[in-house]
């Protein structure tokens, strides 16, 4: 069978536009973990990238249908802005997105009442409009690929419109348990399914997350659609370029001057309820705490960015960070020691710094969708860093047997293994930072779009 | 087979002592709603019933080994009281109950620190106690019958010293799916399920609970035990005598004076996370909003009396429950019209007198057991009251045909619910009134003792 021309579906594109002075399209590359992790496999192929407009710049480019930019095909879709505020903050991020990784207060949260039901229907709208220009634009017989929770109905859209296409939605994200499916009111629970059943299949970055969503399919619909498996990857070449960049040797040069001869812990992550951020700088004082032994002698780095602000619940628990951390490095620190050195500034190449010098990896989420950070750390580490990883992230599938296990709400647990792994001296550790780095590094990224093509069949 | 021989184990029991002024003891009804239901169906019987010394009456007559006391033959337990603290409040309350009902912000709680594992070493030796007081005391061959989540390793250490008693596990509560049991440490959680599958059988109100309690064990343990589904049920008679008291006599006329000829909807809950009090007010208020007609036409009553108000989350969401009320009561009220009537005593005539008066039960838990309300609600209505009941009590299973379904985070739609039920005249409910009565007397107290002791073989 010829390979079939590829539509990519998302809400964020590759590519953002900007006005010029001189009224000319400016294009650059579009950031978001999901871009930067497709658009290497898709620059430069024949594919057609469907996005939202975000900036006055996209939507003029949605103007002109297809445009061609930084090697992408990207046609730009401008939805009323009011319209998409509601499906894309009160829909996707404040609901689907805290369903999905548990991180509601039942008790309290959520509340689904009138305003909830117009911002379902903005949901629904917008998903009716990524679909119509799919079902405009897409090549016969095209395979549709569609990213992530914000457009699982275009499929079961699509599917009526344009029966040639062969749909595929991937979500990103964990999937409820039926348990926590419930929580939506049962017409929209039940439309929200329908809608991702619409797609030739579905697919998941962890078994458990493709489990989950067949078990809540056969409650709420009697049916099971067919799913797969496919974890997304990061690509060595791509961080190792980044690992060896100017801007990461210099901020490499900063962090041995702070670190000194101090071990290192490092975590990555967006400031995000789901990372279990709190949790581990309480694993850490009890370190602290109950190894009197690491005091002084042990640095934090938390490499963690402000993410989502326009949602209350971010706003709080950054808050909560930097209240902790600076709690603690009250009590603990030293005229010449700070216990936790907390980065705010989303500075990739710093970041990857890190990740270079570290000598523990720290990714304890409370529950993942995948997690490259635990992938991208042993690819670029120079000190055969070991890994504490969080079994609730789906990487966990691939890295389980190579990484230590931290659970997730377990402090004292926490606290212990990373005594354990800070005891290990950096010769002692070889084999197992060589085997993370062996398997972090096995999997080729390309696999993942291959799998999804084939998914579409 | 000639009839086993009974022990009854639990937290709280049947009897609490206190010394009177002579020095000897005096022996009183217990309170609690395991106590209430399971009370009349073993006194008068030769069961044996081990429970924990609450009072310096119950450590007295601890001493004396079994004590015959208002138709029951007691066995009082004496605990350290810090242990027991430490047992009852940070394991049983704080955790193992909020695990069940899934009422963690787990962004942020639990946390399993040293002072946990300390907790749970208390809940282990609380435990050890128990079984240990049964292991001497109880009959050969005796059907030991232990009723919930306090004291789940019962059966495991009884399993090891008494090979010839039969044991019974019953959970009261609901039970969490594998990705909340998960929440707890790893080798805790093992231990919890290992414990309770050393009773012969592991019994719930709930095929639902008895399922989640399966797949937990299937995940962690990799054997499923026998389980068993058998409800409490409300005795018909013994509601009955408190409807027919001058006590219940006198507050319904209160209730028919602060009522008048309007509508009155009814619910009556413990100040509890699970019983989703909050949204309650919340789509009344949507009511008041949506459905002006019934503005002075409807009173909604709460008999809601607090609890457990040692944890400080059940303080916050008593004061929750207070402010909402106000601001409801400030918005909405008129002179001659207090649109929400919170009453805080916890009287039990009083709130059977409400249940007699009401036209519209509301039962809407985020998560509950069974849920005994729901049926008494009908038993003695005097209106032909139509329930409104959400499917995530465990007592959906028998009534859920009859009753109206109301989903707990949909607040909009309870709020139509409302309006829906409150819109049947009483003459058009009748039919409706009266299928539910029936259903909610069906089933005999007794048949869930019967059922218990079936378990035990």
């Amino acid at each position: 069978m010829a390979q079939r021309p590829v539509v990519i579906v998302s809400n964020r594109g590759p590519v953002t536009f900007q006005v010029a002075d001189s009224g000319d399209l400016v294009a650059k590359r579009g950031a978001g973990g999901l871009v930067s992790g497709i658009g290497p496999l898709v620059a430069g192929t024949d594919a057609t990238w469907v996005a939202a407009a975000m900036s006055d710049g996209d939507r003029r480019a949605s103007e002109q249908g297809v445009v061609e930019a930084e090697g992408f095909r990207v046609r730009s879709l401008a939805i009323d802005p009011d319209q998409y505020r509601m499906a894309y903050d009160v829909v996707c991020n404040a609901t689907l997105w805290f369903l999905h990784h548990g991180l509601y207060d039942l008790a309290r949260r959520p509340r689904f009442d009138t305003r909830f039901r117009e911002a379902w229907q903005a949901y629904r709208d917008v998903n009716a409009a990524f679909a119509e220009v799919v079902a405009d634009d897409a090549p016969d017989g095209a395979a549709v690929l569609v990213q992530d929770y914000h457009l699982a109905l275009v499929g079961g859209i699509l599917a009526q419109r344009r029966p040639d296409l062969r749909t595929v939605h991937f979500s990103h994200t964990p999937f409820a348990n039926p348990d926590t499916w419930r929580v939506l009111p049962t017409d929209l629970g039940a439309e929200l399914l329908e809608g991702m059943a619409g797609h030739h299949a579905c697919g998941f970055h962890s078994r458990r997350w493709a489990d989950a969503f067949a078990a809540c399919c056969a409650e709420q619909l009697g049916r099971t659609p067919t799913t797969f498996v496919s974890a997304l990857a990061s690509d060595p070449d791509d961080i190792g370029a980044v690992a060896a960049s100017p801007a990461c040797a210099t901020a490499l040069d900063e962090l041995d001057h702070l670190v000194g001869d101090r071990a290192f812990v490092v975590r990555v992550d967006r400031i995000e309820l789901s990372k279990n951020i709190l949790r581990g700088f309480a694993a850490y004082e009890d370190l602290l705490e109950r190894y009197p032994q690491w005091r002084e002698r042990v640095v934090f780095g938390a490499f963690v960015y402000p993410s989502r602000e326009g949602l209350p619940e971010y706003l709080a628990y950054r808050q909560e960070v930097e209240t902790v951390v600076r709690r603690i490095n009250e009590r603990w620190g030293t005229p010449g020691w700070e216990p936790i050195v907390l980065d705010p500034t989303d500075d990739f190449p710093r970041s990857v710094a890190a990740l270079r010098r570290a000598d523990v990896f720290l990714v304890n989420p409370i529950r993942d969708g995948l997690n490259l950070v635990a992938s991208e750390g042993p690819l670029v580490n120079d000190r055969d860093a070991l890994l504490l990883l969080s079994p609730e992230a789906g990487i966990w599938d691939s890295l389980g047997d190579v990484a230590r296990a931290v659970h997730p709400y377990d402090v004292s647990g926490t606290a212990d293994a990373l005594a354990d792994a800070l005891a290990v001296g950096r010769a002692a550790r070889a084999d197992e930072g060589r085997a993370l780095k062996a398997r972090a590094g096995a999997r080729r990224p390309a696999d993942w779009l291959d799998e999804q093509l084939d998914a579409a069949g």
